[in-house]
């Protein structure tokens, strides 16, 4: 067999990890904690189904959306973007800056090709979403992880490391992070802009949890606090639309968003134009702030279901992220109890999740004895069972 | 502004390249024998539009559609490539050699990671496809251009320049190629694969026209010569269903298909749901042989009107290949006129094409006499009227 190149082995580890996770996801028989994924009731499958049944055969529509497409994205989608999803939030975005990516991993992978050399080092927060460590590493960076705590990436430590590394990229989920659940706070996201203005490294701020708030009051983004082009803004529509759509967005500088263009026609021409068209038309009908509704309903209500069992069945040693938003809470056992080693057991029992260990990069000490819960995809009579699950193997070690 | 990548400027050469290449798709006010793109009136509009407007509702349908899916693409749309795409044509895949991917650019971009470093050198057809050129060139390739005539490579000069440059990948459209036309003989096809065991050297067989045979006896791929596994096999729906809905598959080795899983995941995730569903229904419910009738009718009837309209209207000096098939035919004016000088006066009287300069990798004569006439967009009518203003500014200049 010819040999492959060297980023192949090199993000070999990671890629393991994401294939547990995907695997993960399409497992029916048990109770699982680990996708990531969003409640199939709250996908919007009446409207998108009224949509499809109209929209294809109006005219020329059908023709639009079967044939080749803008790089850039849907003008239509693009101008959903900046109407519906950053104006409201105060980005000082134009229509120029936007660009379409399949889904908000492709953002990142973007951002990635016109970033990063082999060797460069990305700095991530400790925990920080597996996946995007597997892109960074399909690019043979280093991703050291900096010290967080309940507010975000800890700035002092992120500045010692700025110097330290001279990293050519920051990572960070701001809000309802992936995997801990927790926002990083307003002062901290000022300063996040300040230092990546002050040391000229880029920043990515990954948001696709921001608008499933069920609690807490929204805080501005990092990139409203950038003054110098550093941010990069990604966020994806599958949490707020549909993830099989693979719909995304990148909002950068207009210098920025021009090479992302060369980028996306040299890695596959463009997002797919179907199912751009029916993104655009769900915002365009009006239909979204009635389907964030539902969606920050469910999945707030399933948030509370695991916070309550959390509080119910948990053991007094155990410890947990309570979240405004988002999708996912960090539960941390003992520090002498391997999440990784229980997991068979708890699987047997017909629960699953991810284990803390999948989401620490070098640098800061792999906290094992945390797991992540993910509460989008579960019911909450269903949630109470599989926490009872969790806990009788925890308390059994106890 | 924060200095991109090296791979960046790397690539601007040829991203600047294919700009104008989408640029020309959506430019509405010419006759354009520009973009390769399919008739409009060969998209499955009316198949598609009944099957949006009822398997959305099908029973849990729409809600895996919206869905996380997949990284390897989704199984019914597997099932399809193997059925209908390979085994017809005597390809001994399995279902586990074949990964969905968003258009068939996309799989070549999957193959660019597996293998190529920078400075690695890929051979290519003289003229070869330009967006491929960019793709290589993301990765910092070298793509040196090897010697081809009315048969396709030149197998000695293939042959001399593998000993000379020890390239990773040798890339190929053998069949219809893009921008020439012309398709590889048997012969060559079975030397191709044969210098790729002998050599050890990764052939991508790049196939989006075959099935748009107009005339003559169809051919076995390079593929079905491979028996060491050298050879991957990537297509695209593009040409056969719909550009507009990205779909694209990879055939290969498993181990190979296997390392592509982790490039997906670390890119995009997995490619689209929605419109894989309604491709696979498309294939399912059997429209696919009366569709490529028409796909053929229709493309066949251009190429006809193309051959006819440069026999009837261009002097005697300029010679074209008259292709048994696809999207493309290659017209060359006497060497010493210049096609991208000739192009702004073209235009001006109402037509435009992509001047032969565009699809020329170093180490072979660039051929800027030549242009690619790409006649799938046109109507036959249209055709004539497009040849007649062309040919007129050509008989001016001789």
């Amino acid at each position: 067999m010819t040999a492959f190149s060297e980023r192949i082995p090199y993000m070999r580890a990671s890629a393991d990890v994401v294939r547990v996770l995907f695997e993960s996801v399409t497992d029916p028989g048990t109770i699982t904690f680990g996708a990531g994924a969003p409640a199939k009731e709250a996908l919007p499958v009446d409207e998108v189904a009224e949509i499809s049944r109209d929209i294809f055969t109006k005219d020329g529509v059908g023709c639009q959306m079967l044939q080749y497409g803008n790089p850039m994205g849907l003008p239509e989608l693009r101008q959903v973007v900046l109407d519906h999803l950053l104006t409201p939030h105060g980005l000082p975005a134009r229509y120029e800056n936007i660009i379409i990516s399949n889904g908000g991993l492709e953002g990142l992978c973007m951002i990635s090709h016109l970033y990063l050399e082999p060797g460069d080092v990305v700095l991530v927060e400790s925990p920080t979403f597996v996946q995007t460590i597997e892109t960074f590493q399909l690019f043979q960076a280093r991703c050291m992880a900096v010290e967080t705590d309940k507010d975000g990436f800890v700035i002092e430590a992120l500045e010692e490391n700025i110097k330290k590394y001279n990293p050519r990229l920051i990572y960070v989920i701001p809000t309802f992070q992936n995997p801990s659940g927790r926002t990083t706070t307003l002062e901290r996201r000022e300063a996040i802009a300040e230092l990546a203005r002050r040391y000229d490294v880029m920043v990515i701020e990954d948001d696709p949890y921001s608008e499933l708030r069920y609690s807490g009051v929204a805080l501005p983004s990092i990139k409203s606090f950038d003054t110098t082009g550093h941010v990069i803004y990604a966020n994806s529509f599958s949490k707020i639309f549909s993830p099989g759509c693979r719909l995304g967005y990148v909002y950068a500088d207009q210098e920025i968003v021009d090479r992302m263009y060369d980028v996306k026609t040299a890695t596959n021409s463009l997002t797919n134009v179907y199912t751009q068209v029916i993104c655009a038309e769900f915002f365009i009908r009006g239909y979204y702030p009635e389907h964030l509704k539902r969606l920050r309903e469910i999945h707030g209500g399933r948030r509370d279901a695991l916070m309550n069992s959390l509080a119910a069945h948990m053991p007094a040693e155990v410890t947990w992220v309570h979240p405004d938003g988002g999708l996912f809470s960090w539960v941390c056992l003992p520090d002498w109890l391997s999440s990784t080693e229980l997991l068979p057991e708890v699987m047997a029992a017909g629960a699953t999740y991810l284990p803390g260990r999948q989401f620490f990069a070098e640098g800061q000490p792999i906290l094992d004895s945390c797991m992540r819960l993910s509460f989008g995809q579960i019911p909450p009579e269903t949630i109470d069972k599989g926490v009872q699950i969790i806990a009788e193997v925890v308390k059994s070690k106890l």
